[in-house]
């Protein structure tokens, strides 16, 4: 078999788009039809409508959308449709993540997986790694598509657990690195990423030293609080790649106006290039 | 207000239906249409006439239904009325539980909590605890509904985390004891519950003592490994009740031919029975 001629692994995709578009911004699409801008409505055309023009003004300044299932699946019967038409404006280079935080076991995982990978046609999706290495393995079957596994969560009480000590083969350290140290192991089809929020920077910078080239999705700037700048420094390899960093209300609701497009667009922008700033005094 | 106007919590209601019903037997409807027995097209109607006829089979045997998310995920568009018309099909009194193990945070835990319990009317949901107490909280809101938090899964796998030694203030206990100590504290309106899979008895009897009062949901009976009447004898409170023991696959597809229904009847009989053997001997 010719090397060049092997499909390429989801590492390799993800770096091929952040360079070509010089741009480490997901937009993540929390969409939540109680907060549409002015003259939309709360219906399915008004939501089809928001997403398509949420899309069109962020299409060609991000490596990523992250489109959140919780928010489709309160949608009731709409929800499946509108996310399908969601997925089918974004553009072809562009990498989507099922932000779903599946996590099962055995035949269960590999129907959700065919669910999002294979019916939908993801790239990635986020998965809880709560239920072990055989919960996590149904999804990186092909090595194009990947598994974003939670490490440590942005949220207030990702504590609770996260950050217990444990035996880990005889060393005490908190669970979420053991995590991360699993997840360097599973690595074998370069197709496995990570989860730190932006809320969390230091040990966002310890999850970047203990798993170099797995991509970290780092969610939580702006409304949740994490800065972008900051999550590129800490988070990407030297190189600048391998952060992805997603921001949903602070670009989705900039403007609850009928600029709601134009204020998108210039919020995206914006993250975009504090963050290009950021990869550019990291090389 | 007077006492028994109260609406009642859901431990209440699972007790009341276990008692009426004198069953512990929860069905799982993992529905595959590759798997669905002879007559049966492997399309919506064809799924649509299965459940229908596992639920009919089975309605008067059981005290819960366990719809597998990712199965009807997996079947697109078809999924979303596929579940609903399920549920619809079940009898008021038996309660239903949500098997899509959802763990994420604020706004979109709601989301997901507003899908399951608001727009399809669930009873219960299966949920992950690795993001903390307030990823747990949005489930908990309404007494009359419950979260099963994941505390010991029936997986190979389930040990890579859930096993490993944690200082718990002090005390070195596996993560799954820790969550299942959190539940406990957590239990303010009587609908915390826990899940242990029936593959790993010892564990099971040790989360009984751990958690008194809490539901213990114990999948993994029949086709992967666990025995119905040992899951009674540990999971089950003093007074025979509190254990909601499911099973899929070995009554779903107990029969690939036309008998099936009388053949899925006769597998929830006799598991209901063994249950009931082991329920009697326990008080």
């Amino acid at each position: 078999m010719i090397p060049d001629q092997q499909p390429a692994t989801f590492v390799e995709r993800l770096r091929r788009v952040q360079r070509a578009r010089d741009s480490a911004l997901c937009v993540g699409l929390d969409v939540d039809p109680r907060r549409l801008p002015a003259g939309l409505s709360a219906d399915r055309r008004g939501i089809e409508r928001f997403i398509r023009g949420i899309v069109e003004a962020t299409h060609d300044l991000v490596c990523a959308y992250k489109p959140n299932l919780g928010f489709f699946e309160a949608l009731g019967e709409d929800g499946f449709p509108l996310l399908r038409a969601a997925l089918e404006t974004m553009p072809e280079d562009v990498l989507t993540i099922a932000d779903g935080k599946r996590g099962d076991i055995g035949t269960t995982a590999e129907r959700y997986a065919a669910a999002l990978f294979e019916v939908l046609g993801f790239d990635a999706a986020t998965i809880n790694p709560y239920q072990g290495a055989d919960s996590v393995e149904p999804y990186l079957v092909d090595p194009a598509r990947a598994a974003f596994v939670l490490c440590k969560t942005s949220n207030p009480g990702s504590g609770d657990f996260q950050d217990l000590l444990c035996d880990d083969r005889g060393a005490m350290v908190p669970l979420y690195e053991v995590v991360a140290r699993r997840a360097v192991e599973w690595n074998r089809r370069g197709n496995v990423g990570l989860v730190v929020g932006a809320t969390y920077p230091e040990q966002l910078g310890r999850v970047r030293a203990l798993a170099p080239g797995l991509p970290i999705l780092v969610p939580a700037v702006g409304a949740q609080g994490g800065d972008a700048g900051q999550s590129i420094r800490l988070g990407a390899e030297p190189d600048g790649l391998g952060a992805v960093v997603s921001v949903s209300r602070q670009v989705l609701y900039a403007s609850p106006g009928s600029d709601w497009e134009s204020a998108a667009r210039c919020e995206a922008l914006a993250l975009r290039d504090a963050m290009r700033g950021a990869a550019a005094a990291r090389r």
